[in-house]
């Protein structure tokens, strides 16, 4: 499927500048540089060029990824790195997670038809999107699932559903290019401000912080449990900055209590 | 997006014999082993199994085939050998070639969703259908493509059109996979019983009960605009029954405070 114009043509697409808005890819942890190639090229070939790696197993740059991306170097350039997925995700509005097991998860689950629509209106209205893929052996850890307000899943052959992590990105890369393709947002679906993934884990570092206080979490045990029940029911809601400010607003009211009369 | 349980599950499939009905690859004289190993793990995630390889260049069976395929050798096991593209189309009643120079041909060209729809009437009423694949450098020969009765070309950045022929595998497997009809709609992955309206609305009373008791919404007047704005945030994340107990909880938590110790 090589075309033998495509020099010429990436010239041309430098010289001009930035492609259109598109949603980002975040790997984390990736561990072949192939893979990281290969999810660079699926990337340019379907119109979205911003990288971000975290903590790569074999260090950054890497040889093999650049073997393997097969000209789409434009992506690798620049791409960026971070240290871990929570800085990462910090400047985007709108993160969903692939993952091959949403039964794990509360959260709404996407087809990747779907998360490229909800992707296209958010990114038409000027939110930043974000998609996160896992490492290659082990998928997302819940951890990081859980910073994301979506989960996308491929419907795969489920006798046999081990998708690599450069055909997972295929996949939401072809629909997100269809998706871009069509039609603008309707006006009406035009709404606040969403809150950065910065605000919102703010906010409920807020809350679990006021709940510690209050030894909420007693005993510690269960901790981890119920501060991934709380922070996927917030999650889902896809708060607003404003309605975040509102949340601590809340907890700052419950936690002083009735004012002294 | 590894699966731990793939082992037992595709042992399953081994047992059940036959995946249903599906379209064939043909691959012509693919070079690298690698990809044709990634054709045959594309094609068993997304439910295709009948792969034809025409005069491959490092012969077969081939060891990095093998390798990339990592658990789909059931699709290079029973994969089949043919000289020439003619004798591997002999038996099939509709094929497409995929091709990214559709303007070289008076084909009609389909998407590949077009494409995986037409073939699923196609296969639905029994006729057998082939998809044509190049060799990685060159694509498909004129030739070639005209044994075909159609062309199906993947919607790329015209910037950087160079598509992987296991990519391109990726794009049409998925497509056959939604048209097949065979992935459960993600929605009925979405387990939780959500919470009644009552409740949703005995909660919603419960916060705004303890805020109207820490003085919250002072002044009066913003009452209103205050409830109107919590009870949104927390409608749209469409509460579990479990995540209304817990976020009870929560608030009896933080009116409480910390317990004498």
């Amino acid at each position: 499927m090589t075309k033998p114009q495509k020099q010429g043509k990436l010239r041309l697409a430098r010289d001009k500048g930035e492609l259109r808005p598109a949603p980002s890819i975040v790997l984390v942890e990736p561990q072949l540089g192939e893979n990281i190639g290969a999810v660079a090229r699926a990337m340019l070939n379907f119109g979205m060029s911003d990288l971000v790696i975290v903590n790569p197993r074999d260090g950054w740059p890497n040889e093999k990824a650049v073997a393997m991306a097969s000209g789409a170097s434009l992506v690798l350039d620049r791409a960026r790195l971070a240290p871990t997925t929570a800085e990462a995700l910090g400047a985007f509005h709108h993160v969903l997670a692939m993952t091959a097991r949403p039964r794990e998860s509360l959260l709404p689950v996407l087809t990747p038809r779907e998360a490229a629509e909800a992707m296209k209106l958010r990114t038409d209205r000027g939110e930043r999107c974000a998609i996160l893929l896992g490492p290659e052996r082990t998928g997302l850890a819940n951890d990081d699932v859980n910073r994301a307000s979506g989960v996308i899943s491929i419907p795969v052959n489920p006798a046999f559903a081990s998708l690599n992590v450069a055909q997972a990105a295929v996949v939401i890369a072809y629909e997100w290019a269809i998706a871009d393709g069509a039609a603008p947002a309707p006006a009406d679906l035009v709404s606040a401000a969403p809150a950065t993934r910065e605000q919102f884990e703010g906010f409920i570092e807020h809350l679990f912080g006021s709940l510690a206080d209050a030894r909420y979490f007693y005993p510690e045990e269960r901790r981890p449990v119920l501060e991934r029940k709380i922070k996927t029911a917030f999650a889902r809601a896809s708060l607003t900055d404003g309605e975040v400010r509102t949340l601590r607003g809340v907890i700052k009211s419950l936690v002083q209590g009735r004012p002294e009369d």
